[in-house]
């Protein structure tokens, strides 16, 4: 790993990947006169249009990735499944935030989830699936119904299904489609919530209020803010963030997602997953918080001090789904509605072209 | 005048331009969908850093402005001295906002103060100087102490002296350096104001809250909203910003600075000079008001309805002029200042290098 000073005004971050994440980190570095390059293989990446400068390489194009590094100051990524192998060529150039562990540990389900485990945070039982042998296993520990999931790239609920009650192991073993998996308890959740959180180059922490969000067909639909959970629930998903940073010696803007379960001692959440980046639920903070959340992880990747986290007021995000992004017209004439465009090209179907967010 | 459709989220705007100003225009567009395209001479441009697309160019390149203007879907500037030819070139191809009236009324001093006088507003009592003659019977009418501007390419002070009681007229001509000038009555001021105001395509117009500057040499120290201003006064200067904005067709962000006056018959204010443009002391909206003047401006342009003015609360917005951005450390770790660097290389005095808003 690199080492990094503190970043300057006029200096340069590097982000690999070029999706809305990118187009928000690269808005919020330049008022504080940073200046982002962009690392990217579509040349129609909306995060190039407000970037300093734009590569429009392959992650596995080594050169190009290597002049890219050299070329900035600190790089970061915005989307969790950077190759390994770029993330280590990136960080034998330049300093990278998050580190490779933080990458590492969070592009694969079972080893995120045993991360957690053993870090003693409270995660649904899960069990590897490998072939029929383990599923038979995996069913007997963790039971039915359960949620079957590929260890890598998922994402939105792409690579999960649910393994019913009644269901039998060769029916589970025909639905992992040969990938290797994980089997993890389904949770009777309440509510999903998340705690958007960063942890600065000094070790210095912060967390936003905690998020309500709300999916549908596996794509969060909307966040609230407040959050319908007790303080101490909060208090104890804070402290399980703050966990999970200082394990993974982290630094930059983190997403925890955890589900609120009703038990019979009363209220507790369970750790769903992590994202080692800026996250969707915590786009309310553009306009609902003191610091928004893109700024907040410049600021931490500078080795800045970190900005206040207070929330202004009751605030909504919505994401614009797909065609969801024609209603422009009607959302920039309502009065409070903030209304954010990704520049992508085509609305598909459940595609976040956008969001609104609605402050009260 | 090229007709122009209202824009859709994909559609470029051309800027011409490369400071800070417009560098905040392309800041507010993207999160609207809309891509910015600069036009400047500069290659260390603030605004190119955030910008789909650049040009580098000078102002009377015709070739290059001909491209530029066929690349985007309307164009804008961000300073006031765009020359005349190059606004008819870019109006020969595309809708220019604001119009190339607006320009020419405000490029010149005089014809600025007359257009004023011609809509029955208030403004210093003026009259044009050229030669000896002239200075001589300008100096009858407006008085001394009095004020000799240049009719062109003033900002911040420059081009300004002021005519004190008992200086002569031949001492007065060589203040004027050979240059055709305007010789203006001394406003013994309270305070100076300004208006921000919007007027879309159809006509619709909006204005923020009346702000209250300080100047230090001539160069602006701090906006604060509220203003110390009467309700009945502030109402009439934005009744002056409305007329004007009528009278010019203007589609856009205007600047409108007036002097607030007490004399027998109250409080009162007198129209200073108009920036047909996005303006110093309308930066306050970004973290101050409901919608911030930048994406206001890109709204009016656009063809799209204007957003709310709404104030947020108490609000300063202070200048970093020159080394003062060296402070920017100590201002990352305020809580509540919001600081915005502009991305210029070296701070020269009294140049302006970045600002930050306090909102209470």
């Amino acid at each position: 790993m690199a080492v990094a000073l503190p970043l300057t005004p006029g200096c340069r971050i590097g982000v690999l990947g070029g999706g809305q994440l990118g187009r928000m980190i690269a808005l919020a570095a330049a008022p504080l006169g940073l200046k982002t390059h962009v690392f990217a293989p579509d040349p129609n990446s909306p995060a190039f249009d407000v970037a300093a400068e734009r590569t429009v390489a392959a992650y596995d194009d080594e050169a190009a990735l290597a002049l890219f590094a050299d070329s900035v100051d600190v790089v970061t990524y915005e989307f969790e499944n950077v190759p390994a192998e770029t993330a280590k060529l990136v960080a034998a150039h330049k300093a990278l935030f998050p580190n490779e562990r933080a990458l590492a540990t969070t592009q694969d389900r079972l080893v995120e989830k045993t991360f957690l485990r053993d870090l003693g945070l409270p995660t649904p039982n899960f069990a590897a699936v490998d072939d029929r042998a383990s599923m038979a296993a995996a069913l007997g520990a963790v039971g039915r119904p359960a949620v079957l999931k590929t260890r890598r790239f998922g994402y939105d609920g792409k690579g999960q299904v649910l393994v019913r009650e009644g269901l039998g192991i060769d029916q589970a073993v025909a639905m992992m489609g040969g990938q290797p998996a994980i089997l993890e308890a389904f949770v009777p959740f309440r509510a999903e919530v998340s705690v958007i959180a960063a942890r600065g180059r000094g070790g210095d922490f912060a967390a936003y209020d905690i998020v309500e969000n709300r999916h549908e067909n596996h794509i969060l639909r909307s966040s609230h803010v407040p959050a319908a959970i007790k303080p101490e629930t909060a208090a104890s998903a804070i402290a399980i963030a703050k966990k999970i940073v200082e394990a993974l010696d982290y630094v930059g803007v983190i997403g925890v997602e955890l589900f609120l379960v009703d038990g019979p001692a009363g209220e507790r959440v369970v750790v769903n997953e992590i994202a080692p980046r800026v996250h969707n639920s915590g786009h309310w903070t553009i306009e609902g918080a003191a610091t928004s959340q893109f700024e907040q992880h410049v600021r931490a990747i500078a080795g800045w001090p970190l900005g206040s986290t207070r929330t202004r007021g009751e605030v909504v995000m919505t994401n614009l789904l797909g065609a969801e992004a024609n209603r422009w017209r009607e959302l920039l004439a309502e009065p409070g509605a903030a209304l954010h465009l990704y520049g992508k090209g085509e609305p598909a179907p459940g595609r976040k072209m956008g969001h609104v967010t609605r402050v009260k």
